[in-house]
């Protein structure tokens, strides 16, 4: 984790060698959040802070890497002084956080981070990553588990996943948004997930014998078998499971009509006493056809949804920026030329109402501000570069989604067309906002 | 490296270790392809083979993944051997491929894997996802680089990438593309890329001051200051750098109108004598925004593409599949009910026609045939588990980049609606394929 540090832009390194060489490594607060919600998404779940806070844990520059920051050209003015300073650094500042599985909405902020501007800066890059790319999918995951209502949802996306290490966080993110499971074994190793397996068309295929290779494979994995049945013709691998008295947990349908083939698949099953073989589909998923799916009666037990999820398909990237919102004590913004770039000054708080057991709207207000009645979602995750509060599990963070989830009103949770959520922003975030207006140039509004 | 050896699917472990179990751990023949071409795309740049060669060479488990996996209930039945076999498992295979930066089409194979069974199943899931991601990004980059028509274009997207090491990847795909580098520090580090950064809102944010803060900026960075102009206003900004007497090499545009904004920037530098200083514009740029610019005639020098680059968003994932086409000298497919998923057998070549600099089209065959007149793609690049050849560096990659899509056709390489690229197969294969059906069960192929 330590070698982490450089994957950053540049730019973290250049303004961080000029406040060093200007002497202004003064305390900075910075907010990270989402600008819009990609259509069709009616919300966000939270996800990646564990990663975050590892990260920030761990953060340290090796020699070798300041050796390759030293040699370079761009760096040729900036003070010796500024190379010993990053050598030494470590990330000592406060983090703020809304926890993973919490769902959230565009402009709130999912983690506060106050730190000596030089170590809160240098961070932002690996943190808008970690915590944007796993909130996409655990968003992602929560749909697609919603529109099976009720039935199975595995990640099966590792091969289509951005590079092997973005599978294994696509498979924890899923599994936070209420996938039960991920065929990914790393993810299982380093996080736990339950894993899951059936086999590939290529298995079948070697023996050329359907058949045999179903019997062979039944043999070395009696307990929990699945067995892939579109390798040559799906109604004809049904046939030969029966003719050979295999009694499969599941069998997999990967192509053609999922529909009638499942249909049709359960009731050769079920005639044949096979009644507890659960059907299992996948091939090009996602919460679109599960529902459509589900609609016509498909009887399928477990979806695997692959390429559509680990990489949200759909809404690869979030809007994810990281904003100063507090320089040395005072409030800082963007005041953009564009009306949609804007950021708002201050530290913040997410106030959430929630009326018979639903909630019904937010406020994004500052820290300082109240708001009876409501539930605020940033907590405290670290102080002083260490972390704060007990560290959740991961089952644990799944759970809360479910609840989490169940609290948002069915018509913001509607997979098409969703109703937008009410966040509003407090009297007191307008207010600073003037201030910072005031104290700057004058600002020329154009289209 | 090593410990990449989980970063896998489940099912690559129970299939091995029932070839195991069943004493079927016998040569096979796997090839790595795409199915399609997503839209508007005339071509895809192969790339992350490098990283390929790395995975294959380095490839082991050690004791702690072991452990892992015997622990785990689902092997409860696979004997104590098959652990054994995995400790002490190497990748033995031999490999061809096509190199990175040449232009690839569907069903062409970009890899082909020959190795005991065993080997050569554990490693899909990586080598798939490695591939996939790598190509589609330089696939991104190469139209960025196209549309920009000798512009140059950096890649600035890693926060907005699958993770942090998505990010890291992304660049050095980019770069493979055609783009001149990239803002990320750690590709830098690692593949030699050349990076390049300017500076953030929350610099001059922080100041609240923007002339002290270009003042400042300029005094540590003397030599290709990029000044930021859009925090407050950009017009303004400009007046800010021309009152100061500062010449930065460079302005950055973020946000506003780019084709108008850039127009007036250029016309109040040149008027004060800052016709070296170059105009950098990003914002949500990709390969269309970027033809839209250049027929609006806006003098913009460098392209910042962030997002759409190093997420590929428009099209994020590659069908990439992996098929086994050859068992223990024998030709092997996949005869889906559904025509697209079928497979060819037999161990294949991509034999490419030139005509008067221009590639005029392809014949996937045998490797065994032979085309007068064309040029074979795939390479030895690996025998016996070690790297055979050259190890080419990453710029001579890219300029092979250039070169080779220049021999497209034009109307293949067109961003929009581009013609099909002419790709058959041989009559080889098909007796290939005709032999595979006849030997197994009746296919019924239904609609």
């Amino acid at each position: 984790m330590h070698n982490s540090a450089l994957k950053t832009d540049l730019y973290e390194l250049t303004m961080t060698a000029a406040y060093f060489d200007v002497d202004l490594n003064l305390p900075a607060t910075f907010e990270l959040f989402v600008r819009s919600l990609p259509e069709p998404r009616g919300y966000l779940v939270a996800a990646g802070l564990e990663q975050a806070i590892e990260y920030l844990e761990a953060f340290r520059f090796d020699s070798e890497q300041i050796n390759f920051l030293r040699a370079q050209p761009v760096f040729a003015h900036v003070s010796s002084s500024f190379f010993e300073y990053l050598a030494q650094v470590r990330f000592s500042g406060d983090v703020w956080a809304i926890p993973e599985g919490v769902p959230v909405f565009p402009s709130e902020p999912l983690l506060r981070i106050s730190a000596p501007v030089i170590e809160a800066q240098l961070v932002e890059t690996y943190l808008l990553s970690m915590i944007t790319f796993q909130t996409s999918i655990a968003t992602k995951a929560a749909r697609c588990v919603q529109s099976a209502a009720g039935r199975s949802v595995l990640e099966f996306g590792s091969r289509r996943a951005h590079g092997p290490e973005a599978g294994v966080l696509a498979a924890r993110a899923a599994f936070v948004g209420g996938c039960a499971g991920s065929s990914n074994v790393e993810a299982s190793r380093r996080f736990g997930i339950p894993m899951f397996g059936t086999l590939a068309h290529s298995f079948i295929s070697a023996y050329g014998n359907e058949e045999q290779s179903f019997r062979d494979f039944t043999k070395v994995f009696p307990d929990d078998t699945v067995l892939l049945l579109d390798t040559y013709d799906t109604l004809e691998a049904v046939k030969k499971i029966i003719a050979a008295g295999l009694k499969p947990a599941g069998v997999r349908l990967d192509s053609g009509d999922l529909a009638s083939l499942s249909k049709e698949v359960r009731r050769r099953l079920d005639q044949n006493g096979l009644r507890q073989t659960k059907i299992i589909a996948s091939s090009d998923l996602d919460e679109h056809a599960i529902t459509a799916l589900l609609a016509a009666n498909a009887p399928i037990d477990v979806f695997g949804v692959g390429t559509a999820l680990a990489t949200s398909k759909d809404a690869p990237a979030l809007g994810g920026v990281y904003k100063l919102v507090e320089f040395n004590g005072e409030p800082r913004a963007k005041l953009s030329e564009s009306e949609e770039k804007i950021s708002y000054p201050g530290r913040k708080q997410v106030f959430r109402y929630c009326k018979e057991d639903f909630y019904t709207g937010d406020v994004i207000g500052l820290k300082s501000e109240a708001f009876p009645g409501t539930q605020p979602l940033l907590e405290p995750v670290m102080a002083e570069g260490r972390r704060v509060g007990p560290r959740p599990t991961l089952g644990d963070t799944r759970k809360r989604s479910f609840t989490e989830l169940s609290k948002l009103p069915e018509d913001v949770r509607r997979l098409k067309n969703p109703q937008r959520y009410k966040v509003s922003i407090s009297s007191g975030i307008e207010r600073e906002l003037q201030t910072v207006r005031n104290r700057t140039s004058p600002v020329r509004l154009i289209a």
